[in-house]
Order: structure tokens, then C-alpha cells, then sequence
């Protein structure tokens, strides 16, 4: 069975459970009634699951091609399926309105963009990139940078890309070596070569936008030497059409586990013609501009390829008839009973759901935040969602990866041995997946950024917040019976998580390598109980609409899968928090060359 | 850097731990002194490293090819590496002297077959399943049947098969289509399609002994209907060569995710000439011999891939050059700190050598009671190995393949992006380990095994022994104050097992979905206890050594690892023992129409 786009829940996450409509007096909020939204999302139900899933295994089995003439062609029916994007008025979902965007609340534009990932995550990168390449420049070009490539950027018709990784400097941005030469005419000649450039060559869009990091000669050695550059593939002309070719080309694709279908590039940079964007030597924070957006994306990721990979797995599990219930056959006129019956089988279907709908429920609790965060006219408002967008980016993207990757492998399990085939999507899914864990920023290094930079910013004002939030909640709902198992589950993860950051407060200052080998374990303790929160807010959504008289039977679902989470996944926590307690002693102790 | 053997980590198990010259008074391991097993060992690390672990990669690359004509080629070189397996006397390692083996306990086999999974499981499972046909034959074959095919082999001359699934019929062998009609000279006419059939075609040897589950004619319906039969590829001719083409033909290949140089068949008997093994309808029973066989392999394969990820993850970590100490430059004259300096790579290099080496000493150490099972002179030893090989089987399997999987993922973590690249060689190993989690029996297949058939085995005599010789431990060592993590540790997930398995006898029988809705965490459960075990008995066995005046560093390294496990793995047990005493009800609460 093909994808199917979970529409229905991103209405209930939308309507029910985040209230868009209270917000419609703000400006960006003003053309998104849950009308419009839910019309919006039925029609990217439809593209996504007619147009680009259809092409997902296509561009696992075929992959990219590159040409000695260092062109790149996407697998076949990537290019029209592109084009159908750009005419059905997709890309401008979540752009400015000043550019041809239609200036939708980001956490609209997410419900598309996790339904695009899902139906085919090679594929959705390319845009992906676009997007984070528009917002770096929305937030830092000058008015005539923003002229040119906005508008180009934002109707995807142009592509972007993000020129980080050199072969000695990956996650240590300060051994970065491309060379920038300053030119009399105000551009730069850019030298040097980047890798695993993902959507960096491509024959989708007539123009390619690489944003490159690279050190203006004599600028300082380290991180505090790094300027970002607009390098485009071809230098637009007076009229700002794609003109001279530059001297940016690909010499090579990866062969990779995954996402065969977007080409992942080594680029060579040969005296490329390049513009600086924002001042000189301060890169690096404009280029975290389009890495926390793309972050957050990769959170999306793992949760878009669990929800592919665990609807492939419910369906298998109905499907297959294997053996008999353990309760008497619930099947008898058949030869045996679906799988669905065992109950291990459902532990992985119920572990899936649990983390889907509640990580789901998280990445748009907190883009919600993102769009207050610009939109509000509230200071408060404003600065918590800012704290908040800090806070849990790091989260979001090494937790719900890490859970999608195991989704996607329980996904596989469920299938038994047709699960290991290719004749079945899910291996496509799990491998795909495997590469979320990784990129923008390995799940390791989101954490260390949880425990080492967010935890402390501002005096610890975020993580206080979301203690606050946590304690209002609870002290509002644990006098309702009906909530019981939610707030109780939620106040011990809540003083579990809150024990742990106290730990960290004591003995990662006297020892910052109790901080690094606690900090894996502590962003699972966190998005566990963040997973709980939103598990908890949902179930009381969902209580207040069964009491209001409501049948849809998604309310009733939403109580026992929330249930679910707080018996048998939020339960992990106590052992998380015993293991990082024991600090960084038996973790260091062996001697480097005793591996 | 390639795969290199861990014959010191054997060595340290066998004479250390397993104090296996202790048994030199047996017979069956009167050959296997440890000078002996130590020159066995060393062979076996260069065989396995210069012949083996060199094709690899290029069966992962190539795969295996088929033909109209039905066969089916090998991966270049293959032929050649199995050529030299068979030359070089390995195969008959474990095998009856009776029959052209050395007769060498199967433990010293053991470290054998895991060199030769971890430098190339592909290739390693063509003699794997030799040598389950053989074991199959030996146990129940007649003496005709024996004499004709055992000493073939046994040397490996001829290869083996399991003939078990068919495309309705995995798990559920109650389904089993495949038909077995009797002729007048005493053979059988088998007819059936099987699929998934592990080296069930290729070009290494000139025969190949197919072991078929099937029906006969008017058999009962269900599981106490199937025989088993020898369907040779070649039948036999007077001399025992091979002469007539049998009619069983490989239909095809599967494409899979990994163990690609491995031929996954699908095989067609067309009326083939099959001899039945055994009794009438009782093939299961056989065929359980050489599945229990295959399960403890399996087993071993988890850790002989985590092995592998691990070395390369260990030497990656130990070479790449990024970022800094959190503690200060540990690689001041260099450009960064190799990142083995950092705590979160430490924390997965820990986490791999704690479940690698505990794993290990877990399947040795069963492998042991299950040579002392056939081997002992004394009743009361023979019957514990018997009971210890049947409860610890699917624990093994299932938990040392969940937890090697895991190590092979972290393992790509360790490399960042490089590991998603098939340049180098974690994501073969991640790939190629995902089918141990679900061939010869899912894992949820195990930990149903476990709860629902090996606990409450002759009273549950065999779960009791275990938890009698943990006491027994605990009493022996609480005093000594350098084990004192260990055994406090080690009480505490017994005691918590312990509870568990309380908690399943009463809740279990009252409702079996508690028991199915608990054997995976179970199963975690009872490998996090044993694996702690394995530790504590290692770390008395290191500090004895110490103490003895040993300044060998493996000693001090196993406290080191040993201490970690206990610090930062076991902490998972209270969690798996909320979950599971949460019982069905959350579990099962959802109707099969809401997925």
C-alpha cells in the first residue's frame, strides 16, 4: 500500500490541540483559518502521495548520474515531478509575501514539508536546501542580494545548497581551508573543495545558489575567520537571469546507504566568482540561520520516514496471516489470524504511534513557538518562543532521529524476512533514515550543544521556562481523574529531567567531561518527557472533546496510544538518569590505545 | 584498517574465564590443551583476515548471479577463499572424528566461526548451514544416510540447506504446503516452492544436501504433519559421487539489504527425489536441531559484526582529527584531538566493547555447558547444559543480535558522515547485521520461545538453576570489596529478573497476551542480567590475575569495561521491569482498524 498522508492529524495536532485560530488577529496568521488550512493540506496530501511518492523507490534503484562534462541527472521523473512542484504553487508556503511567498505560518509549511520527506526524502531535499538557502539570505543579504535571489529562491526555480563540509573539517568548522581573495570589483574569487554538498549539482532548476563557507585571506585562524559567500552556478546577468557559467563544478557523487536519489556532490570551487553576504568573518552565524532551520527539518525527517516505514508495517501486519492470537483465534475462517494479533507485534506498532504522533505533536508545538517568536506582538511571547526554538532544536533533531531510526527498524522488523528484501519499501526507509542521525550536525554534537551552550543560555532561562510550563500543567490537570496517568507519568520524568540538569549544573562546570558523557542520555531523559507533555496535552484535548460530545474515534485513539506511552515508552527515563549520575569516571578510564 | 582477529579476547575466555583445561579429563577436549587451541587460534586469525575479510567487500559490491539455466555464480573470488577453507582442514573443527572431524569442543569451534562471520558473514554462512545439515543427518540420519553424506560434509565438500520457508508459510510452519508422495522404492516425490533459502544455489561445491520440510500425502494437518527430508542436488551414485541431476532448481534471487554475496534462493522441487530423516511427521523435531544450531550462530554473527563495526569505528575515532578535548588539547602539536577524546564517541566505544566482549563471554560460556551437555561424565552437569543450552538459546539469538545491530549503528555514528558513504566498510556491517534480528526466528520469535516455552520448561528447573548459581555467586564474591559493583549490581538485576519472572508466572497464565506483551522486554531483561554475570565473573577472574602478579593490560581492561557495563549499560533493567509488569491492557487497547 502506497503512502498515505496523515492529513487527519495534522488536523487534530493543528485545530484541536495548538488552537491555530486563536491566533488569526496576528498578521501571519490571518490567511490561515483551519478552512484554508485544511484545504491546504488535502491538496498537499494529494501532490505528495500521487506525484513524489510513486517516485521514491525509483530514485533508490536508479540514483543520480554524473558525466565527465561534471553534469548530474536525477533519476527519472524526478525533473517533471520537480516541475509539478514549482506550477502547483508549493514552494512559496512559508515564504515572505515581499518575495512571491504566500506567507503561511511556518508550522503550516511543516505538514508539507514532513508529507514530502515522507513520500520521498531524496527528493524533498532538494527544495529542502532551497529554503534554508532563501532564509539565509532573507536574514542577512543586502536589499540588492535579496532583489536578485529571493524571489528565484522562493519559487524554487532556482536551487540552494549548503557548502559546509571540507575533507579535513567536518563538525570543526575551524580547520575550514576554502580561500576567498577579495577582487577590486568587490567579489571574491572562492578556491577550494567541499564534500557530501547534498542537492549540489542537479538538472532541476536552471540556476544552483551554493552558499560557501570560506576564509578571506588573512582573516583570523579558527572559527573567528569564516565569512559566507553567495556562489552561484551561473552569475545572473543584468536582467537577473542565469548568465556566465562559474567555476564551481562537481567532480563526483557519493556512493552512499541512502537517499540514492539526491546527489550528494564533491565540489570544486576554482576562482568561483563569489558575493559576501553580511560581514566579514561572522559566517558562521548566518549560517546557523539556515542549520537550526535545517535541524529542525532533519527532526521532521525521522518522524516523516518513521510515519512511511510504520504505515508499510500496519499494513503488512493486517495483511499477513501468520499463526493464531494467544487468546483464541480471531481470524477462524481463515488459515490464520493477521499479526496484528501478537502482541509483540503490536509493542512495535504501539511504539511507533507513540513516538510519531508524539514527536509529531512536539516539531509543530515547537514551530509554533518559531512563528510566535517573529509574529507575536508580545515581548513575552516573543522571547519564550525564541528560548523555546533555541532550547529544543537540539532535542528535536538528535531525539526524534534517533526514535524514527528505530522505528524504521521495528518497521522492518514487523515484516520478518520480506522487511530485509527490496521488494518492500521499508529498507529503503530504514536506510534513508540512517543518514538523519548524522548530518547537520551528528546526534552527538546536538547533544553536547543541549548540555554545553542551550541549557545555560541566558542564565538558564529556557529550560526554567519549560520547568514552569511543565509544573503549571501539572498543578491545572492532576486533580482530574481522567489525566491521572499523565501527570503523574509527567511530574516524575518532569523531576527526573529536572534532577538531571541540576546534576549537570554541579559537575559539568568541575569536570566538562561529566557534561560530554552525560549529554546523550540527558537529551533522551528530555525529549522523553517533552514526549510526555505533549502526550499529556493531547490526551486532555482529547478528553475535552469526548466529554463535549464528539464520536470521531481519533480522540479515543489519541487517550490509549498517550496511555501507551506513559506505561511502556516514558518508563526509560529513571535508567537514563541513573547512567548519567555516574559521570564521566568509567567512561574515560581506559587508556586511548586500549581500543 | 581490516578486520583483525580478537584472539587475545579468545584466549582470555577460554584459559582465563572458561579455564577450559579444567575438562582435559574428557574425552572430547582431551585434544584441545590450551597450546593447542592457541596455535587453532592464531591460524584461524590469519585465515579468516588474509583470505576471508579481503572479499568482503567485493560480495557486498558484486552479490551473486543468476542464470537461466539455473545456477547460480558466487562473487569472484569466493571460489577460490572456499577452496582454501576446505584445503586448509577448517571444516571439520567440530565435527566427529568418526566422520573425518577433529572432534574439537564446539566452544573452540566458536571462535572459528565468529572470525569467519566478522571477516565475511556472507561467505561464512555457506559452511554455517554445511555444517547444520550435518548436525541434522548426525542426529537423526540412519546409518546408511550418515555414512553416505556426513563425511561430505563434514569436509565441506558438499554444501547444506534448510528447506523451510514457503511464501505462506515463515513462522507458521503449520502452513506448509510442500508435498512429499511416497514411491515404491522407498523415496519420495517432493513437489513445493520454497523461498529465502540461504546458499541455496551456487558454485562452491559439486553438491548440495537441501533438508526439506514437507507434507506427506495424507499427513496430519499442522505442525504434527511435516517430515523432513534429504533432497540432494546431485543424487548420490554407488560410490557416493554425484550422478543424476536432481529436480530441484533455484528459481531466482532475492535482492536484499546486505549479505549480498550470500545466494538467497528461491528454490523449485519438482517432483524431486527426496529420502525422508527420521520418523514420519516428525521433521519439526530435526529440524530444530539445526535450527537451535543456527539460532546460537545467529547469536554469534550480532557480535561478530559489532565486532567488525567496532574495530573500524575504533580506528576511525582513533585517526580522525576534529575538534578539541573538553578537558584541553590532548594532540596539542596537531591541527585538533583525534575525537576518541571525546566523551560522547567514548561513551558508543564503551558501549561496543561492553556488550561485544560481555556477549561474547555469554556465548562461550553457554556453548561450554553445551559441550559438557554431550560430553560430561556426570549426570547432574549434563542435564544443566541441556537446560542452560535450551533457555539461553533464544536469548542469545535475540538479545545478542538486538544489542549487536545497535553497536554496528553507534559504529556508524562514530564515523559522521563517512559511515553513510560506502566508502567505508560500517555500513556493509550495519546492513549485513539487520538480518540476524530476524532469520531463524524473528526476535519477537525468541522472546515468545523464552516466556512461553523455556522458563516453564520441567518446572521451570532451568531459570531456577540460573538464579541458584547467581546466588551462589553473589554469596561467594559480596565480601570482596574490589567486586563490590559487580556483585551489587548483578543482585540487583537478579532480583529484578527474578521479579519479572514471578510477575509472568502469575499474570501470564491468566492472561497470555501479558506473557507475549512482556517477552521482549523479558528477553533485555534476562540478557542485561546474564551479561552482568559475565562480568562480574570476568572481573574476578582480571583482579585474581592482578593480584597473582599478571601486568598483561587486558586484566585491567576488563575491570575498566566491566565497571562501565555495570555503570552505564544495566541501568536499563528497572525500566524493562516497569514496562512489562504494565502488562496487555495499554498494549492491546486499540482496535486493529485504528492502524
Amino acid at each position: 500500500m502506497p503512502y498515505k498522508p496523515p492529513v487527519r492529524d495534522y488536523a487534530f495536532i493543528l485545530r484541536d490541540l495548538l488552537e491555530l485560530e486563536r491566533y488569526a488577529n496576528l498578521p501571519a496568521f490571518a490567511d490561515a483559518s483551519m478552512d484554508t488550512v485544511d484545504q491546504i493540506l488535502e491538496e498537499a496530501g494529494r501532490f505528495t502521495a500521487e506525484v513524489l511518492a510513486p517516485l521514491n523507490s525509483v530514485g533508490d534503484k536508479e540514483g543520480c548520474h554524473w558525466a565527465a562534462d561534471h553534469s548530474v541527472t536525477t533519476p527519472k521523473g524526478f525533473k517533471e515531478a520537480y516541475r509539478q512542484l514549482v506550477d502547483g504553487g508549493w514552494p512559496g508556503l512559508g515564504s515572505d509575501p515581499a518575495y512571491g511567498g504566500q506567507g503561511l505560518p511556518h508550522v503550516v509549511n511543516l505538514a508539507f514539508s514532513e508529507m514530502s520527506s515522507a513520500a520521498n526524502m531524496a527528493f524533498s531535499m532538494y527544495p529542502g536546501l532551497t529554503h534554508g538557502a532563501y532564509s539565509a539570505i532573507h536574514a542577512a543579504g543586502t536589499p540588492e542580494q535579496k532583489d536578485l535571489y529571493l524571489p528565484k529562491l522562493a519559487s524554487f526555480q532556482w536551487g540552494g545548497t549548503m557548502n559546509l563540509t571540507e575533507p579535513q573539517c567536518g563538525t570543526d568548522l575551524g580547520m575550514l581551508r576554502t580561500k576567498a581573495v577579495p577582487q577590486a570589483d568587490g567579489t571574491y574569487k572562492i578556491s577550494g573543495q567541499k564534500i557530501w554538498i547534498s542537492s549540489g549539482e542537479h538538472d532541476l532548476t536552471e540556476n544552483i545558489v551554493h552558499l560557501v563557507l570560506a576564509r578571506i585571506e588573512g582573516a583570523p585562524a579558527g572559527t573567528r575567520g569564516i565569512s559566507l559567500f553567495i556562489v552561484p552556478k551561473f552569475i545572473p546577468d543584468q536582467d537577473g537571469n542565469p548568465g556566465a557559467r562559474n567555476a564551481v563544478k562537481c567532480l563526483g557523487l557519493e556512493e552512499k546507504m541512502g537517499i540514492h536519489g539526491n546527489a550528494t556532490c564533491v565540489i570544486a570551487h576554482e576562482e568561483a566568482t563569489g558575493w559576501l553576504i553580511g560581514e566579514e568573518n561572522r559566517g558562521l552565524s548566518i549560517m546557523f540561520i539556515m542549520m537550526n532551520e535545517a535541524r529542525l527539518g532533519v527532526g521532521m525527517q525521522g518522524i516523516a520516514q518513521a510515519e512511511a516505514a510504520y504505515q508499510a508495517a500496519a499494513d503488512f501486519a493486517k495483511d499477513r496471516l501468520q499463526g493464531r492470537s494467544l487468546t483464541g483465534p480471531k481470524n477462524p475462517d481463515g488459515p490464520a489470524d493477521p499479526i496484528i494479533v501478537h502482541p509483540d507485534v503490536r509493542r512495535m506498532l504501539m511504539d511507533a504511534k507513540a513516538i510519531i504522533e508524539g514527536g509529531r505533536a512536539f516539531l509543530f508545538w515547537t514551530a509554533l513557538h518559531g512563528d510566535l517568536a517573529e509574529a507575536s506582538p508580545d515581548e513575552a511571547v516573543r522571547q519564550k518562543g525564541h528560548d523555546y526554538m533555541a532550547l529544543m532544536t537540539p532535542v528535536l533533531k538528535g531525539f526524534l532521529t534517533d526514535r524514527g531510526f528505530n522505528v524504521c527498524s521495528d518497521a522492518m522488523q514487523v515484516h520478518g524476512g520480506s522487511g530485509f528484501t527490496e521488494h518492500f519499501p521499508v529498507s529503503q526507509y530504514l536506510r534513508d533514515c540512517r543518514i538523519a542521525l548524522i548530518y547537520e550536525g551528528t546526534n552527538g554534537i546536538q547533544a553536547l550543544d543541549l548540555v554545553g551552550r542551550k541549557l545555560a543560555a541566558d542564565g538558564g532561562r529556557g529550560v526554567m521556562g519549560f520547568f514552569a510550563e511543565l509544573d503549571g500543567f501539572i498543578a491545572a490537570n492532576e486533580a482530574d481523574a481522567g489525566l491521572k496517568p499523565f501527570t503523574e507519568g509527567l511530574a516524575k520524568a518532569k523531576a527526573e529531567l529536572q534532577e538531571a540538569t541540576m546534576w549537570l549544573m554541579q559537575n559539568g562546570l568541575a569536570n566538562p567531561d561529566n557534561a560530554g558523557a552525560a549529554s546523550t542520555d540527558y537529551m533522551h531523559l528530555f525529549g522523553l518527557t517533552a514526549l510526555a507533555y505533549m502526550w499529556a496535552m493531547m490526551a486532555r484535548t482529547a478528553q475535552a472533546k469526548i466529554a463535549g460530545g464528539s464520536t470521531d474515534p481519533i480522540y479515543a485513539e489519541k487517550l490509549a496510544v498517550g496511555r501507551y506511552y506513559i506505561a511502556r515508552v516514558l518508563p526509560e527515563t529513571s535508567g537514563r538518569l541513573a547512567k548519567l549520575k555516574t559521570g564521566a569516571e568509567t567512561l574515560m578510564a581506559l587508556p586511548a590505545e586500549a581500543f
